[in-house]
């Protein structure tokens, strides 16, 4: 009897039918042989929710049932997993809460949901003793979550440095190799379709933040509330930043950063210099890297296409798989979601921005009077900032031209406070520009 | 009932206490905490099996049973899981088969004896019911084997590239980044540990070749018989085509290289150029990384320290770790160890090396004089070889120098031949020498 059952189908719930559920589609039509031979039973996608579902559609659905109401596929008892693709908080929330209730097992790629609301959902899962997957929320094909919740669950993680906005790499990597301006960049992005209209969820660094708050909770076994993640875009990056960093060996990316040293974490997202020589820095274009320091294991990086159709919908489909697998289980309880019981995760400290200590690259246009680099180094050294190196270049009398200064490790709270000095006087123009520099890497 | 069974702990018996040995206990000891947060139940070292049992060792082993003879673990029924860390066949290949007839799981990082005796090992767990972990079997710190059998398992993998043999990479990384020849650079990495005193396994790609028939297994569901993967080692790489590379934009690597075209397979170790602006041209030292081409997903590729006490140690927690979390469930049978049974894997022709297509790079020294370029360029041509760029350099008349050719898209059975051809000419002194290009990475 078990073993019959064993051998039945999985049957699938699809709600929506944007890129990557177009994408989930053509996979499971592609690889319905080797999915039967893997598990030894079929997946079979029963129906799709859709907003419009006499609409014509890019993928074959001849014996699956469309419906307009999502809550009709919930409700049928015969459907075992459903797959949220909608993405944003409502009604996917709703949805997925109410998969959970209704005894489904539940996959999503909505890593909006799960960073502002995890601790419902993921509890929910929990005590309903729902499998939850979750690995197409964060960096695409990359299947960093399932690395992180168990290839890496037997070490002490101490560092995460992710570039998980493919829109952002796109745009800083067009700014490097071609010497555009973030407009320029920018705009070729959204005509190349790796930009929305709106592009400030991916510019803004808060797609980033919402990945590296489930990345902490994974990494470190820690709450993580996306509101405590400092969090900067890319916007105020110039093209004069981009080739200074050049000129001093580094590169500029969108960084996701976690640290954990055992009592506090810092987590942060920001445009930040790294090593040329470093291989996040060759991490280019749409791709998405992440790079975990393990305490035993030492870093390890994990590189792969951040988004598009079929990099997420194969890490949705592994989800199904490895919920598919472990439903012929039926007595045990699945594994939590995030490893383990929300309950377990540590209530650590997060470190506020003030507190960073940092190298940073510094860059002021001045008026070149004589004097003006002095009168900027002795504010620096009234604040325990030491000055590592400068570059002054360009030097024409009367015209303003770009001082630049690369420090030593400074507190961050001091540095701000340096910098609205200096912001201050009369001979430097515009707001001074800051990066962050990671040089262990 | 059931309830408290999961909650005991679970019982390791680890055969072998070298450097990997060392480690894991070091592991399970340093993070028994954080194991049973993630558990709900503890992991515990209860007896370890060393051939000198008096010895002292560098952990601490108080509460555990220290014995000679690794068959009484096998013998003792409270022991739940067996860790095989002696290496090689004998007596490694009797105790797995032993343990797993013993009912009991068991976790091993030994790639010689499951690339020559998988079949028998992997269907004796199926049979069994046995869980058989072996992540730490390739490429140390990096979990490929879990995100091929996993999270890669929805996709059709087209291409693996691994560099998966620390030692050779060290030794082509300092000839590379310090102009040391062969013999030097090998001398150095014996002298800092990182090769053996006898380093055949490791400079002769045999080490490499094992690694690539398990990835192959995992990543095409296909067989691969050792004997049919073409190996090639690193002894004949000089000074003299490692910089040659570097003009000519590559760098040259050990490669594990394996493509499925959904007909055939083709898997192969040897020195290979790639490009110097590729990923994997700076995984560097003692650093491994495989890349895989995926249908759907695309490039991903996976970066770590490939081997050392620490990072394979991680990877063999891991495995004990996942089979601790589903001893959890006691009536169904484990996921099989390749991710599908044995019997499934598909019986793919291993195309021969000689009908390989593609790019090389040829090196002949040559006493100067008129013509001889032009002879070599004829039996190229007659052998259906194009040349698509030729370095020649050092004109000193009298004297021998090298001729450099990279040839367009050629068979190898073609090149092969051309090459005796050319060694015979009286002009041409020692036997000239080639490396595959991949240009595609």
């Amino acid at each position: 009897m078990e073993l019959k059952k064993t051998r039945e189908d999985v049957s699938i719930g699809l709600l929506g039918l944007g890129t990557v559920g177009t994408g989930v589609v053509k996979l499971l039509e592609r690889n319905h042989a080797s999915i039967r031979k893997r598990l030894g039973r079929g997946l079979r996608l029963a129906a799709v929710a859709v907003r419009h579902p006499a609409r014509k559609r890019d993928v074959a659905l001849d014996r699956v049932r469309i419906v307009g109401d999502p809550w009709r596929l919930l409700a049928d008892p015969a459907i075992d997993v459903i797959v949220e693709l909608i993405g944003g908080i409502e009604p996917a929330k709703s949805l997925v809460l109410g998969a959970i209730a209704a005894g489904k097992d539940v996959v999503t790629a909505n890593k909006a949901l799960l960073a502002t609301h995890g601790q419902e959902v993921f509890q929910a899962a929990e005590r309903a003793g729902a499998r939850l997957g979750f690995e197409g929320s964060v960096a695409g094909g990359v299947p960093i979550i399932r690395v992180l919740r168990q290839a890496l669950a037997g070490d002490r993680n101490r560092a995460i440095y992710g570039i998980v906005n493919g829109t952002c790499n796109s745009i800083l990597t067009a700014m490097t190799d071609r010497g555009a301006e973030f407009h320029e960049a920018l705009a070729e992005a959204q005509a190349a379709g790796l930009a929305e209209a709106d592009p400030s969820l991916d510019v803004d660094g808060i797609d980033a933040a919402q990945k590296l708050s489930l990345l902490v909770m994974l990494a470190f076994g820690a709450r993580c509330p996306l509101s405590s993640i400092h969090t900067e875009g890319i916007r105020r990056v110039g093209q004069l930043d981009v080739a200074f960093a050049r000129e001093l060996g580094y590169v500029i990316k969108l960084l996701a950063i976690a640290k954990d040293d055992g009592r506090s974490i810092e987590a942060r997202v920001h445009p930040t210099m790294i090593p040329r020589a470093s291989l996040l820095a060759d991490v280019r274009g749409a791709f998405n890297a992440v790079h975990v320091q393990g305490d035993a294991l030492g870093p390890t990086m994990y590189v792969g296409e951040g988004a598009g159709m079929m990099p997420t919908a194969t890490s949705v489909l592994s989800d199904i798989l490895e919920v598919a697998e472990s439903r012929g289980r039926r007595d045990a309880r699945p594994a939590p979601p995030l490893g383990m019981p929300w309950r377990e995760l540590r209530r650590a400290r997060i470190r506020p921005i003030g507190g960073l200590e940092a190298e940073y690259y510094l860059r002021f246009l001045v008026r070149d009077r004589p004097g003006v680099l002095g009168r900027i180094a002795s504010i620096l050294g009234r604040h325990q900032i030491s000055i590592a190196s400068v570059i002054q270049k360009d030097r024409k009398r009367g015209t303003s031209v770009p001082i630049v200064i690369r420090t030593h490790d400074a507190l961050e709270r001091n540095l701000v406070r340096a910098l609205a000095e200096i912001g201050r006087l009369a001979v430097v123009s515009g707001k001074p520009v800051f990066v962050r520099i990671e040089d262990r890497l």
